[in-house]
């Protein structure tokens, strides 16, 4: 068998060796990066612009709590589907810092990462703020003079008097820093655990989509009582850079957090999970989901 | 290697080489026009019975935006995976429109394909507009004498004094012309983006059906408070002709909206993400979906 | 190119021909009946213990309509995914009917079939029955005094004064029997070709269970006001017999209505899509989701 | 055709024969013990945090018994296809013993099984527990003096007094031993048989992630209402550890119940639906999903 020139942490993102037939090997040729950043922006686009979308609505629709983390959940899938292939479908700095951590993604392309994340969730909450009617959010609020800015915080993430449980409860009980920051770590982690795992050679990659966008969505559910659940700093910024000086003040918890969280997954992937190269003999049976490039051995 | 002699700009909707054994090249041959034209009938008419079926008993049913949603988007999914590989699985004036714009389907059988959907979807409206009990309507507007066809208007899209927010609000508040426009513009995009991505060579193409029924889903989610979410033409059609005056008379938005948001999503896609030609070779690898290039070691 | 000596015609359940290689054919051995027949049972057990329960307790619990529908759904999904490959993954005998139409099931097994269907969704009817608190019935009602039969009967798919809606209305309003009828043929006509084009050679057989059970799920929630939704004469003999005398009167109606649905599909699926010999070409590619014997050509 | 040397009985994990080809018989190396019960852990973790996390918050969030319901199962579907190669993929003692029985897991593994799952699921509720805020129990109690403990007993699996239903109808009326028992033995005996059909050589095994976690969450639909619904010895055990005695002294229930319908149902599949040896012939035709290690025949 031929050594394989290529090991998984070779950081190229959705691509990977692939098949090594007699002794012609195929190598992954990754996307070009100006693509790959297309992918991530548009992808996060769509994910912002569901997910807030829904949360922004949610008092006229009555989707609810479980409306919006289905939301925001499978649009992650159906964007991974779409657009995975590209850019790895990761549309969550979180998850791009763990890529990187195991050696999926270049440090280099981290930073472009981000901010095409950003970008890409900013046009979206942009585009949802313009179709705010004047007079809804004073109708919302029952009459009490509220401006556009005020109704769009409803979608950022928050604690202490941010917190949904202190509008829940008139301000009598709330979510403080702590728990806040422990459920957004715990929640990343697990995100980007699963991620890592499931986008792993071993795994069956091809349904990565469901899983990551399955267990965005329940994670969701979780935090969303405790913060209003963000774990994806790109989907927090996007909220709070619409909702006014409250919610910006306390996006850094929300970035700080997920970024921790994503430490953790990616530190005890590369410490227990790393793919020896030896692995790569499985290659020789799997042969889905990535696009190849002929190089000799 | 024999040169496969259908490229992806060939225009035949699921159909593709497929295998080449020895010099044995086995050939998609695609379904006859008149077989295509019926598939998207039939899923049309799915489609349109469950969402628009589900939207017409809700307050009996208590399913809510988040069940009228689920409907749509799953009946979406299921309709792709039993006839998609017959016609494509469009269902969609606007997924056909995009499809044409980069080449998957002729612009001969583009208005054909309207047509078929346009029957299907009207016909499973007729179904459901023949089930309701003649004193229904009157029942659910509290006493208030009602029609029909006002009842059935419920299902309708519309903006202005036909958005949602209207009858909710008592008329106070409204989405207008603009935000209504907006979103079904940009959801449209993202559809058609989403559905020319994910049944790209590239993508998991077996996995499509997911991908554009869960965003069909979500975006419908984002849309349903604002316009009464159509994100599709015919699916509007299908209700406003059942719904009076006024449903007509907004349902040119209903059309142009979703046409604009294929174009720009056909164009975009056509401009940044078309197949070369070569990336055809992998369909030899493919009995699923993936991409390969050969080449001598 | 050898012709392979099975045609999709041959009346063998969950098997086909699968692989040509040089000139060994591997043809597929169906499981023994009585294996088959278990699988009916264990499956529609599953389907109507899911369903009736999650309907049953349904005051208590909050599920709604869209939760009925989604747990008569993902259950036909995973129980189609655990046992299709045994027998075909039917649990209804429509889908019988329509597989027997076809020539995918022989029509000697139909009636084994249909019993087996029977014996276990009366069976999970019953392990239901049993869990039902005695004073529960009463307090449900809000002391109105009534009887465990009487309680069960909220499972019941019934019309005029048994439709969902004439409990809803307190009787000023009804569905009849010809909305009962008309919705119930359609939606199995619907899920009966829905099944049969997505177990077809042509499509992705092994995503099948997603497209009928999602299919199933969102047709439920479009007839269950209208008559409480069956879509499946086991489900419909398993909740009537004990729901007593009324459900029992009306229950020839959730066996005819379906099974011309089945009748309906079955026919034009012959017609219009069944699959020429020569398709079987493409058995080549297709090598996935089931049981192989080998035999010599 | 050279003889296989493992067979279905053997007891390795997640790992099978998978492709003989020539006179090369590749044999699945499973992954090391600690890496099993690594995986086993955090799967438990995840499926506990997210289940009990979306049940301790739901009155907040108003996710509701659907929503707590498809949290558990969508996060067990994540958690199998992200971890269910390296240990199967179980986070259940139920699932753990049925696979034991059928001689899929050594039973020298058994118990560490047994412990990982109640370690990861222990360390979750230990989480959940230090994200409540001290003053809510009392103010969700509207008022009545609450403790953190007794808050988080809403979680806990129970029957009599400590059914659900018994505080919704303030108890007038309960679920007793025997309806908990035996919605707890069936519910459990059905996952274990649709885990291990599933997982066998002749379904779509890598489609069981779905299947389990679908079923799962609809089988806890039908059992919320009744007992709280568990059908997992470790999710009971970890909400009785922070729940006082109350649950505690109830939770031999949610063991004993689970591992009898566990005994049922994997003797049911050694009864009638075993492997024989012969059957991995379709290994050919099956090369997903898998590990290998290359060994000369």
């Amino acid at each position: 068998v031929p050594t394989p020139p290529v090991s998984d942490a070779t950081p190229v993102p959705a691509a990977d060796v692939l098949v090594v037939t007699g002794d012609v090997v195929l190598v992954a040729a990754p996307p070009a990066l100006l693509a790959r950043l297309g992918a991530e922006a548009i992808g996060s686009f769509v994910l912002v612009l569901v997910g807030l979308g829904v949360a922004l609505y949610t008092t006229l629709s009555g989707a609810g709590t479980l409306g919006v983390a289905l939301a925001f959940g499978l649009a992650l899938t159906a964007g991974m589907l779409a657009f995975g292939h590209v850019s790895g479908g990761h549309f969550n700095p979180a998850i791009s810092l763990g890529s990187a951590i195991v050696g999926r993604l270049t440090w280099r392309d981290l930073v472009p990462y981000w901010l095409a994340q950003l970008v890409g969730a900013a046009l979206a909450a942009a585009a949802l703020y313009l179709t705010i009617p004047t007079a809804l959010p004073t109708l919302v609020a029952s009459g009490t003079e509220t401006t556009t800015q005020q109704f769009f915080a409803s979608t950022a993430s928050g604690f202490d008097a941010h917190s949904p449980l202190s509008l829940l409860s008139t301000g009598q009980v709330t979510f403080g820093l702590l728990p806040a920051l422990l459920i957004e770590v715990i929640a990343v982690a697990v995100l980007v655990g699963i991620f890592l795992a499931v986008t792993s050679h071993r795994a069956q990659r091809s349904l990565a989509p469901f899983a990551v966008g399955f267990s965005y969505a329940v994670l969701l559910l979780v935090a969303a009582p405790i913060s209003n659940g963000a774990l994806n700093p790109a989907r927090a910024s996007a909220a709070a850079l619409f909702s006014g000086s409250g919610a910006l003040g306390q996006l850094w918890v929300f970035w700080v957090a997920p970024l921790v969280g994503a430490l953790i997954a990616g530190l005890a992937y590369r410490a227990f999970a790393s793919e020896p190269t030896d692995d790569l003999a499985d290659d020789f049976a799997d042969e889905d989901e990535v696009e190849l490039d002929q190089v000799t051995a």
